[in-house]
């Protein structure tokens, strides 16, 4: 049996130059342990002009990914372009070619992953993507297997770090939204153009990938409400805090019924949760599920080692199936009658503050109108300030519907003694 | 291909039934997932008078596991009869048949897993014993596979329920050690002779294991210092968290240099470390590894469905290889160079609570003793409660020899102003 496998890699970026790294210097370790010798054939950038850690020999060098994808002696196809295009044509290329893939393109397969799946499956070939999610976690292999006895009934993400720093700051250092997100970037943990972040898109991006794995089911982060961070006030994080929560940006995916309710939204978040004491740039995944009840994976979410050593993993994994001749890929599952639940059927507990001026009877006109829409209240702020302004009256109520919430909400905007947009947000128990 | 297997569990108990009603309830869905039929062959049990939830028919139930071991219809025996005899044939003989075990026995694993390993590796098959450690956590195949890219360079667990139940609610309901102890009896939490637990052992045996497995030498419980918790006092707890730490009886296994520092005792852990937030009888393992830089794994540690949760996805994995015709088990690789580190080599710092008349002269006497063996001081806390009676005095240690400290500690135990033992509390920083 030949032992050798040939890995073609494609983007050469932070993620690129460290896995070449690795598969460089530690080649002599991964053959004393699994019996592989992995040989880089190839390594395609645009761009080699770029100074690197480490520049492969000459003849290792391309610009055109035709000479990887089409290359008969490459085994895995490594792809670190990202984006769609032509991230898209590379991995669908390779793997009709039988070649097997690893990448860590999160944008690609919150859009993709069921269709790249399949055509791995029809080339009896392997898709590789843990990089694609929370850096070098293991949540895709530890749904896949270690929790392969198991229906996963929730999966609650903290997927994104640098929204996790913001919110972190702010609860920790009293700073508003606009100052922490200045120090993130100070601190390089935000990008100047910080939207795909704060927007909440790119935790999104990452709950596709998961929730269609571990739900089998088709879902693109097209599909479900996605909220960001830059309404957190600084006032809400307080209160949170007083009511014995905290607020983070959750990634959710949870099995209601027959459906899947899918969102990313700000939350309250109890300070008891394994959740809530996940702070700073790190990531963490909470999973719930028949048998093992509560698992929280936890560690760094970015940066180039974290995820080379997810793409690493699964090249080693693929290559011991690969040597196997006789090897069959697992056939994915998909279950079609699998929905995601309708955002106004949702159902959860929700945080009002509302902005009012302080005068008799306030309370009891905005309990009214809550109480029309069959929402009860569980607990209530009301700060007495400034008899003359408008004040903060916060609200956390029982389980409601969400479209309810938003009945009431729009009547209560509109009574005369609000004096601001009431702020809302959800609450996980 | 016949994708059937059949499967052989020996000891009905709590994890043996979880794990029968499993492959029982989920047979369809597991076919429809895995596309392999599990079928029940054989159960083995001494006493069958016991009522369970699930009876097996009567043509798959023994009471010699001879019949099971022996059985060459058999692919899979899982065994969770627990201890040494006659586990130990058990997993022996049936991997000298040529048969996969999958067990959960900690006790027998801390012992003898290389042994078993190098059975297995020379019969061509495979030993599954991810529910040895920790419950339903991926811990074993998260190092053997999330992490193959990596080398793990130190691996601190919180490794038994009952200990961490105990610390959590000193520390949170500022109880005693035996209110505590009592308090986790009447829960359910404690067994009624709770020795294994509170001694430490049980958390060494699971770090035996996993440090065996991690670090690719043979290690044995026998070869370390284990120390448990009933010496933490109440007052340890305060002054630890005044200092900005809490107590944890952690197992921790560290590459220093060539060896590895092995040891389970109770440690003062920053409230900042991801481990310091692992309360109530919750089981955590956080990894240190060069490419992933940090990782925290953390759910429930014990119970039948956790643990079979893992006996299940142990035997889903083997099963997908078995069917493989032409499998090639991974030799499970040894290290003979690697040592354990001598305790008495150990360098860390140091909680130190000496019991002193409070009278002038007397710290400067312990601080002579401290610096004469190469110890020094971090930081002090003197309470001047009542000039009568003896005082605790704190101190925390820069990084200091654990022999100089034993030599310090039994030098200062001898100066007349001293009333009491000094406590000695490592720091994991």
């Amino acid at each position: 049996m030949n032992k050798k496998i040939n890995v073609g890699i494609i983007g050469f970026g932070t993620v690129g130059s460290s896995t070449a790294l690795i598969l460089h210097e530690k080649k002599d370790l991964f053959k004393r342990y699994t019996g592989i010798e992995f040989e880089i054939k190839k390594i395609c950038d645009i761009d080699w002009k770029t100074k690197r850690t480490w520049v492969p020999p000459k003849n290792v060098r391309t610009s055109d990914y035709q000479e990887v994808v089409n290359d008969s002696d490459i085994d895995i196809v490594v792809e670190l372009v990202g984006k769609f295009q032509p991230a898209y044509d590379i991995i669908s290329q390779s793997l009709k070619n039988k070649k097997a893939v690893v990448t860590a393109n999160k944008f690609l397969l919150s859009k993709k992953l069921l269709e790249l799946l399949t055509v791995a499956n029809e080339n009896n070939t392997y898709l590789g993507f843990e990089a694609s999610v929370a850096g070098a976690i293991p949540i895709i292999k530890t749904i896949r297997e270690s929790f392969a006895a198991n229906r996963i009934t929730a999966i609650i993400g903290i997927l994104n770090g640098t929204t996790n720093y913001i919110l972190s700051s702010m609860t920790e250092k009293h700073q508003t939204f606009s100052l922490a997100l200045d120090s993130a970037k100070k601190m390089g943990y935000a990008e100047s153009n910080p939207y795909l972040d704060i927007s909440g898109k790119d935790s999104a991006q990452k709950l596709a990938i998961i929730s269609t794995y571990a739900f089998h089911c088709p879902i693109s982060d097209d599909d479900f409400l996605i909220e960001g961070i830059d309404t957190v006030a600084p006032e809400d994080i307080e209160f949170a805090l007083e009511l014995g929560y905290r607020i983070k940006l959750l990634a959710i995916a949870k099995r209601v019924d027959d459906t899947v309710s899918l969102r990313v939204h700000p939350a309250l978040i109890p300070q008891s949760h394994m959740l809530s004491d996940v702070n700073g740039v790190y990531n963490a995944v909470y999973l719930e599920g028949d048998l093992f009840n509560k698992i929280l994976l936890y560690g760094e979410g970015a940066g180039g080692k974290p995820a080379s050593s997810a793409v690493v993993s699964d090249i080693i994994e693929i290559s011991k199936k690969l040597l196997i001749q006789e090897h069959f890929p697992e056939k994915f599952v998909i279950e079609p009658q699998t929905m995601i639940q309708q955002l106004d059927h949702l159902e959860t507990r929700y945080y009002l503050r509302f902005t009012a001026l302080d005068r008799p009877g306030v309370l009891a006109k905005i309990a009214d109108v809550l109480g029309r829409n069959n929402i009860s209240i569980a607990s209530v702020i009301q700060k007495r300030e400034n008899p003359d302004r408008a004040v903060p009256i916060v609200m956390l109520t029982h389980r409601a519907i969400e479209r309810n919430i938003r009945k009431a909400v729009s009547a209560i905007n509109k009574l005369s003694c609000i004096k601001q947009k009431t702020q809302v947000i959800r609450v996980e128990d």
